[in-house]
């Protein structure tokens, strides 16, 4: 093999990236949130760019499995899950040190290492296709699509961060009214026509009455509401039934499988989940129970775009939806996610994005949604440029940061506006 | 893109291969099987080789989406699906014309298309890899393995067929001592220490004998019988309890999920197939009744390398095995599924391999088995040459045949010997 492919050098660089004020049911996103961007450089002299969570668990995996891969090909990317296996091998122990619950599923020290080999999949195809003079979808077999949708991805927000931090000119959305004046504006922006309301803020009753509201203002356009796994059976089904002639699909409204598949026997509306399946090994009783009828993908994840691939195949055969969940991120993620979502024959719904959100990112050049879709770059590699001096900014941030924002807190977060808030046991409602 | 990438020429050379009397419950293999070897040629000049079945059915599918290829990328084989779809929409009223049964599992319009389309999938991948100077694994992100395990395939057999053509030295196999006879030279030659027979020819009871006498020569070594579903559900226990202590596993020994579940039911032998799953539609059922404990993938069946990939992570996630199937082929396919089977995490088994029975190959080289196992070639491409010379041999036989050959039929050849044969009805015994 051509020893141009081989990695020499493996950069790891923790960033800080401002964050709006959005609000879940376990809190508020904090001011500043991280993100690990990762460099794969090759003999040949080519550099690979991919990106994960930045929190310290990830880190402490992120930093052995960049010592190892110096001097392996960039094409390998089956073999970042051995190596990942060998160097990490003994942080399995630490399955115990992780969240049980959260906004990304359970936890696990199987789940982290894929989150954290998906960042340097995603730098290693990235530097493959450069080097080949192919786009990454090729490298995935091509694209079956020119452009990708996505959905404008609405939150409850407050105007400022209490404790600070960058300010926006979206200011608050508390309401019905807020929350589709923020839609509209998508729509103007991005030219978004699907709409995903982030729930599990507000009680159950407030929420459907802000879905009501979107659904006369963008009339037979597809909705979708997630609450994050906080309501309980019966405030699901109620839900359901409240708002089963406008939605697309209801996202995660209880938490865990059984509590999901109770509440798809008792509706005909499409549940879709991030949560309850995020793993391989969470499909087979998901899909025995009928509790899920769209999986919402998301390459961090599943270990990257390959395995991405691999989901959806999976889903195809069980006759089960596939779109994409999406947190926080930056634009390296969005390219890769945009060119997976291209390969994928069943990419039935739009896919999220927070991307709009984010004010800062570590390219050159910003993507941009021309009528809610995103084109599907024909430039080699992920068709993205990083900025360096921006993400020496970023990383001077992490650097001063006196470690509060190091790790996403969205519970730590919502203290500083009210000390007593514990994050919700679920069901909340 | 780089235009060197596009498909400039498309070549199908339907041939008739020699292949010796070897017997299964159907009726023996006929002196001479068609195999049709797809040329992808690029507008660079790299030439792509696949292979897959060559019977008049494919051919008549491979025609039209030879010529829509024609200025298509290499790279694209995730299009190559839309495009038979396409191209070949017309045949799919042919439904009814396709065997309802047989050796392949129930046959489709939609298992035929993706049949043709492996082939071109093979021939895209070789040449993508020949221009890129990638070895197709590494187009498939990778080995895993340095070298891949494949098994002796036993057959009954006859020394001649009773109409002529090519004659070999391997002298009939028709009770336990010629089983074992030829168990012996095939670890001899080329070092396997794992056995499958192909059963379902003599009352069951004679092949239990004929596997306990292989147990006896081999103690210890994983054995399988595969009588292609020619047993009730009585017998397939019967046999299970027979040979529990002695084989890995038994394949396919009723016909159709709903007896494989009910064997499945009846022992702990693991069950394999590629008769009752050999589409990702199949599997939901098959997985839901634990109908099979190992799936024999094979990429001319499930439509190439990538979808081979996908089908292996679905076993993966549902934690089924996963080995090879393999029909009469070349060497063109034993390197497709070599470079496919690296790549794959849980390869549990030895794969199945008919090549060492073919005496004619397209190949310069021939493959060499080393204790049993392919070393994964790290060249372009596949890393096979195409013979030209054989190959205009082997079709100046396809063309010279008087239609006898052209299309594989197993009960025909044995009405040679015994002009009142018929295919016989399932379960045999």
């Amino acid at each position: 093999m051509d020893t141009a492919l081989l990695i020499d050098d493996v950069r790891l660089t923790p960033i800080l990236i401002a964050d709006p004020p959005l609000l879940n049911t376990q809190g508020v996103h904090q001011p500043y949130t991280p993100r690990l961007v990762v460099e794969v450089v090759t003999r040949g002299g080519v550099s690979g760019v991919g990106e994960t969570y930045g929190d310290g668990s990830y880190l402490e995996l992120a930093e052995p499995l960049a010592r190892a891969l110096r001097g392996r090909p960039v094409s390998d990317v089956n073999g970042l899950f051995v190596l990942a296996d060998e160097v990490c091998g003994d942080s399995r122990a630490a399955d115990d040190r992780v969240d049980a619950g959260g906004l990304r599923g359970v936890q696990t020290a199987d789940k982290l290492r894929l989150s954290v080999v998906s960042g340097f999949e995603v730098a290693c195809l990235d530097a493959l296709g450069k080097t080949l003079g192919l786009p990454v979808h090729a490298l995935l077999g091509g694209k079956v699509r020119d452009r990708v949708e996505y959905s404008a991805y609405l939150f409850y927000r407050w105007a400022a961060h209490p404790s600070g931090g960058e300010q926006d000119d979206w200011g608050a959305a508390l309401d019905p009214a807020g929350v589709v004046a923020q839609a509209r504006r998508f729509a103007r922006d991005h030219g978004f026509t699907s709409f995903k309301l982030k729930g599990g803020v507000f009680p159950p009753d407030q929420e459907i009455a802000a879905v009501r509201a979107l659904a006369e203002a963008f009339p037979g356009q597809p909705l979708r509401l997630d609450p994050n796994g906080a309501w309980s059976v019966e405030t699901s089904l109620h839900v359901a039934e409240q708002l089963g002639d406008v939605l697309e699909y209801l996202e995660d409204p209880a938490s865990g499988t059984a509590a999901m598949a109770e509440v798809s026997a008792g509706t005909d509306l499409p549940l879709a989940t991030n949560m309850c399946v995020t793993t391989l090994a969470e499909l087979p009783e998901a899909f025995a129970r009928g509790a899920v009828q769209i999986v919402l993908s998301d390459h961090h994840y599943w270990g990257g775009l390959h395995r991405t691939r691999e989901l959806a195949a999976t889903c195809r055969a069980f006759g089960v939806g596939l779109s994409m969940h999406s947190n926080t991120h930056l634009g390296i993620s969005l390219a890769a996610m945009t060119h997976v979502a291209a390969t994928v024959p069943n990419l039935d719904h739009a896919c999220d994005s927070h991307y709009p959100w984010q004010t800062e990112d570590v390219l050159t050049t910003r993507h941009t949604f021309q009528d809610g879709h995103l084109a599907v770059s024909d430039a080699p590699g992920l068709g993205v440029e990083l900025d360096r001096d921006r993400l020496a900014a970023l990383h001077r941030r992490w650097l001063e940061d006196d470690g509060t924002m190091r790790a996403r807190d969205d519970a730590a977060a919502m203290r500083v506006a009210d000390p007593r808030w514990v994050a919700p046991a679920v069901p909340r409602w």
